[in-house]
């Protein structure tokens, strides 16, 4: 069977205070893992800052090359959150007010607490379908394949929880992960002949150092489980080779 | 004074576990506060596969556009790291052994685990500068404005610290931070108003939910202190006039 071809997507996070360290982003790993169970491949990540130009120039770059589009960060009440202007521009449109956005924050808010600033967040792109959000109401919006979502990662998570049966994968990629006290730079020309003989595989070699025990972990993707099995399976025999025993083994 | 013009930087993660969500970045987080503090500002990051072309064209992209590119990931001893190949195509140039990283290499392992494989990390592109690894040995390298650097957070850190000292930077953005338990639903009008009397600072506001208390932090950076120290008392006031007072006031 021919694989499908890879159904891709990419990240766009926003934000200066990623860039400047003050935050550590928390996004790109989780989304990463749960596009790769639907069967989509994060391809590409893009850190930058809340500029206008910047945020238009990538989100149609992105969207031009992938299935999806994913933006964290940017879209709460305040002045430096853009994105949803930034998304509409890149689309040629500009911010309206979304009646259904604008009766879910009236609907969440008592009346003295909507203000201009909260309700800004009820100003759309035309056409943007509304994300649910089960813990602060203020929803993000998918227009067309971009997905605009907030940067807090508890809310952009349970957000993507609510969408994502909506999303359409192609083979979901399995992994196996092998882990020894083998350290890489012994297993490297093992590891390349298993790669030369599983080409269409993806090997990976990640060592590591933890309470004081050094060694890597070998991990082969693919999404055919017996392709993943048999590459594993050679790599746990170049490790017996070294006298060593696969410490951990796991398996798709 | 004119401000000078920023000295800017890109970071190149390089890596398909950060993108699987197998392995979540740290990197990013410690680049962009250090460099901070040295006046460059990380101003673009972007995370991508172990795919020589991607690595080829992103260096390509960013060292013509900044002051300072950094990658991370893809250095090591395993047919997956293709970072210094990719670094040297990207300068149209090959890789060749360098007999500076060989000799350290030769020096920190015992005779017999000088493997091929290991030995594959002393192929640099010629004129690459060594960046010294107190940690494993194997070197980093700089070549032009492009610094090659492991991926493994303690290691690469700890490179970092060692060269740091040659980047030269702008003004160092200086910062305030005003955190309250007024929203920044309520504070969104008088922040953008604030914004709109320093329009060269960057005021930023980053919402919290923490130990059952909700709340906001408003954050001002700016190269000037008084600015910098302005625009905070002004934040300050008009917390005080929602009957609220600043739980947490960091000035630079």
């Amino acid at each position: 069977m021919a694989p499908s071809k890879p159904v891709t997507a990419a990240l766009v996070v926003i934000g200066n205070e990623i860039l400047s360290g003050r935050t550590r982003d928390a996004n790109l790993q989780f989304l990463g893992a749960e596009l790769n169970e639907l069967g989509v491949r994060l391809v590409e990540a893009r850190v930058i800052p809340d500029v206008m130009e910047t945020i238009v120039e990538t989100v149609n770059t992105l969207r031009a090359t992938h299935a999806y589009v994913f933006t964290t960060g940017g879209i709460g009440p305040t002045h430096d959150d853009i994105t949803a202007a930034a998304v509409a521009r890149a689309f040629g449109l500009e911010l309206e007010r979304n009646a259904e956005a604008e009766a879910l924050l009236r609907g969440h808010y008592k009346p003295e607490d909507v203000t201009p600033a909260r309700l800004k967040m009820a100003d759309l792109p035309p056409g943007a379908a509304l994300l649910e959000n089960p813990v602060s109401k203020a929803p993000g919006f998918r227009l067309e394949n971009v997905y605009v979502l907030p940067g807090v990662p508890r809310i952009m998570q349970a957000m993507f929880k609510l969408f994502s049966h909506e999303l359409v994968g192609g083979e979901p990629v399995l992994s196996a992960s092998i882990t020894s006290d083998v350290p890489e730079g012994r297993m490297g020309m093992r590891l390349s002949e298993i790669q030369d003989r599983y080409p269409d595989a993806d090997i990976g070699s990640y060592p590591f150092i933890k309470d004081g025990r050094a060694g890597a972990c070998f991990v082969v993707r693919h999404p055919d489980r017996d392709t993943v099995n048999a590459a594993a399976d050679e790599i746990c025999d170049a490790i017996r080779a070294f006298d060593s025993e696969p410490f951990e083994d796991v398996r798709p």
